[in-house]
């Protein structure tokens, strides 16, 4: 865990790694560190929005940071730490330095009777609260007496900050992905989203695409409304967009529709997923989840689908200590990332070519293009792909569309269109 | 049976049973003293169409009323006869006062042999005809004889009877349900259907609705072809529209789509239906059954589906003398009316709400309408419907629709509707 | 084998046996010879387009015509015999007289290896080449020697011929029926199409029709190439279009969209399909196959579907010397022929009747239309046909969407109509 780019650790999950630590949440020096790790491999503009901006309905909450955190028993001993695990806090929980019995205490723990060896993960964000998570076993260790109770953070005036990242393709049409950054030590959620979209955005930087990209690394719900808020005039970019988390167990992939549910993102996801070896579910569209919530609004309702492996609060470490490193593993990250790619084939030849012999069938022999000898039974998948391409050059249908149509696999229809393009008969 | 309301023996199958002796037909006094009936529970308008009337490709025919009729063999004993039930007589029977043998009086006698115990219902209504129906059995027990046939019938001018009622609610826009009320002495046929529209209407008139719902009780085809020729310039008004019977035996729930075939009603029955625990088919429009077949001529197309038990024809005992109190139930008929009510509730519910805050979520915490404490996997029920509402209230979804994307309950949702528009959140 | 006309011998087999011996190409007097003898059955008009005429992306290629072929051995015996079967001979081969030794020839030599027993079928339209096929067990029996190798064929301006066959109907829209006529001595493809096809043309000539019918007898490829060509114009008078061949092997039945893939013509073959007694499958388009590849070209995307049985390719035989006589049978193209028959059946009833009475059901009664006994259970198909008919003819359905909707028979269904425009109750 060197954060040294590069070396032979420079892996999906050894990025988790180096991320994990972090007391990461909606707002503070957690995010900024996070986005800091992530410039390390791509060129990252990083936002601040100031404490008190409208954005939509919503107004930027003041900062948090937290430095330390205890409760502490009449014996000088700290019973609940934040130091051993940043689950510990309540997350957002407003200074505090009080004196009191268990039970002045317990209104402020939070526990889960039905999982009672793992730490909740909860957070105040937008009422001023304070709390300490424990598991509940740990919560029958307490015993009758007067504790010390430190919370030593700030919420004041600051600002909330995002990252954002454009690859400039040959369109202007932009494909968006993004994923929330605001959870602090949970490796699945979110940090196996921030190491495959980072490791995504890498790759694509490596070629010129068609498309742009822009990808978001925003604290979740508001940081979501903040990039709206500030970007509204140009939402009619976005031609595809995924939403994504949850990448680093092995198990189904789930596909969340676009609120418009026949969208071309929907259309193709769907077939990159039912091509793939991966176990895989589509689900309709329910307002309810991550930031597509925000992305679908109908005031909005852009083409944003959601992404993930199994979803979330479907996997009982969810939201708790369980989520860390057993649970996931760098075989399912880069599965995941593979999938990610494939889709991305896809968006890229989701362009439209226009066959110049729209009647009838081209010769193809005359220009070398297809066997001389007829009458065989054969017919080679590279002259299926001119076929297919020629007739469906309609105006109508991309490549991709071509792709999804005949079966074929998208890499040999790009490959026979930039054939059939150097003898002139699609443009 | 004394026809004194609100009684402890108040109830569907106790009305069924006041109805059930009078000799029904599509016009005459049997009409009249039906819609009587009815009258004590809900406030109906009685309406008279003159014989002679030009109703669409149609004529109101004579108005027919019978007293008396028997066959009696020499021996002056009534063999068959009008008194003992009043399906012995070929419904709209001519005045016959003759004497003919066996031989003669045959081609008058109708029976059917598969069914050789029951009584069959036939009728004659738009060509000028005498007859008696019996049991097959009773019709082999007829020996070679000189037999004096009486029908002591008029049929001449008068009008055709139909009730109407007209519960106004908040919008103009109208719920149209009707039921036929020809049939002589059979339960399920059409009595069953008289008792659940008549007891639906006066629990509608207990409170305000928002949508107004119209009630017609009439004669089958000539009825509803003579209502819809009097109120062609308000058929506009019909937002969704229901023709019911057969609502008496407990079995499977049958829904045939309007015409139109997904319409809104055709989308909400099904729906409703498929919540309910009991079995259910759903079949195509076919322009064969009730009064649908008129509601849903080419020159209306109106959103009319229709609603039965098990379906007209698909029960042994259906248009015979079988069809009586043994075949229903009190049981199944509440359980019909409580369908028909869960469907007015979505009916009720189909109103489409403006979400203020259409781009983003608007910020519930702060209204008090979410959640304090974050992280939790749990989400309230109340808190979805809250999400659902705000995402679907787009202008083109109402709350039904949004109970039937969502799954929630349809009372959950108007009332966090309420909630919502008391935060001024949705108009 | 006479040729003589309604002959007891005159069957879709005989015929196929006429044709066998000619040694066919996209070119020459094999084509004239075959569109010959089907003109003996129906009035075809013969085209000839010349050498050198541009058609489409295409240009119309030299004239072939064969007269001997063979290789011979050192000792002077016919090692290779193109009298002995056509096959032999790589179709469009350009003279030749050489002597050469087996390493020479060798590349000249086609076989299938694993169907050791069958001569191939090959051809070398478009780039001049010359060869032989043959089973590769013959291959097997050719020592080194010094062979001489005669191929007696001129390759020279000339023209391609095609057959075109138009019956007028009531309406100038058109069927568009076409097969190929470009193979050799081959019996399923494509010998049962041009018999079957000429026997469907031969049966529409006895009556007049609704709809205009062309037949098209055109070499595969370049015929419909350059029919199109010459017939722009006229195409958007093709309301249904059926590419057709392969009807000789009793086995499945397979219909493969037009690529509007919900065309009309689509929804008809599908539902005849569905309702004969043989197993059928149903493909959607794709642009490799026969003809409809230029029929259904974006430029053109007409209505044009393919029916055959088994399809090209998927059966051992294609394309070999064992599509023969033992392949094939007189009841395969006779059910063949009555699959057309019945489709035919449901274009020509597909017109838009409209109900002279659309608001609620004319009172069929008082036209002797309906029984006059009310109250059975068990209604006349031909009253039900009444009611669908009415009640459809709304301007947007055909009497063959009646037919599709109800599940009536067409033949009922136009019966019912015939009576109910004596009624002058549709027009």
């Amino acid at each position: 865990m060197t954060g040294q780019s590069h070396s032979a650790e420079d892996n999906l999950l050894n990025f988790i790694k180096e991320l994990f630590p972090i007391c990461r949440s909606i707002t503070g020096e957690g995010s900024r560190e996070t986005l800091r790790l992530i410039s390390r491999h791509i060129p990252l503009e990083i936002h601040e929005v100031p404490t008190g901006t409208k954005v939509l309905d919503w107004e930027i909450p003041n900062e948090w940071n937290i430095r330390d955190a205890y409760v502490k028993n009449s014996a000088g001993k700290r019973v609940i730490d934040f130091k051993e695990h940043n689950l510990h806090i309540l997350n957002y929980s407003v200074p505090v330095n009080l004196k009191m019995t268990l039970e002045e205490l317990r209104p402020h723990l939070y526990s889960i009777p039905e999982k009672p060896s793992l730490i909740p993960y909860r957070t105040s964000y937008y009422s001023e609260n304070w709390g300490f998570c424990l598991s509940h076993d740990h919560l029958g260790t307490l015993k009758e007496d007067m504790y010390e109770v430190l919370i030593d953070s700030d919420l004041k005036k600051g600002s909330l900050t995002y990252g954002e990242l454009l690859i400039k393709g040959k369109y202007e049409e932009e494909v968006l992905i993004t994923t929330h950054i605001c959870h602090p030590s949970l490796c699945n959620d979110n940090l196996s989203g921030i190491s495959v979209c980072t490791f995504l955005a890498k790759s694509l930087l490596q070629n010129k695409t068609n498309y742009s990209y822009r990808f978001l690394f925003i604290p979740g719900t508001i940081g979501a409304i903040a990039w709206l808020a500030r970007n509204e005039e140009n939402l009619k970019r976005i031609k595809y967009g995924l939403v994504t988390s949850l990448l680093g167990i092995d198990s189904v992939f789930t596909y969340k529709r676009s609120r418009l549910s026949n969208a071309k993102v929907d259309r193709i996801v769907e077939y990159v997923l039912s091509k793939q070896d991966f176990p895989f579910k589509v689900v309709n569209f329910i307002p309810y989840g991550y930031d597509e919530r925000q992305f679908c609004s109908p005031g909005f309702n852009l083409p944003v689908g959601n992404l993930t492996r199994v979803p979330f609060g479907e996997y009982p470490e969810y939201h708790t200590s369980a989520d860390n490193f057993e649970l996931i593993s760098e075989k399912a990250l880069q599965d995941s990332l593979n999938v990610f790619s494939e889709i991305i084939r896809h968006f890229e030849a989701d362009e439209i070519l226009i066959n110049q012999f729209p009647k009838g069938e081209p010769q193809l022999g005359k220009r070398g293009l297809y066997d001389t000898i007829g009458g065989r039974n054969d017919s080679k998948t590279l002259q299926l792909a001119f076929l297919w391409i020629l007739n469906y050059s309609d105006g109508e249908h991309t490549l991709t569309d071509i792709s999804m149509l005949s079966g074929l696999d998208i890499g040999l229809v790009r490959e026979a269109a930039v054939m059939l393009k150097g003898k002139k008969l699609i443009q």
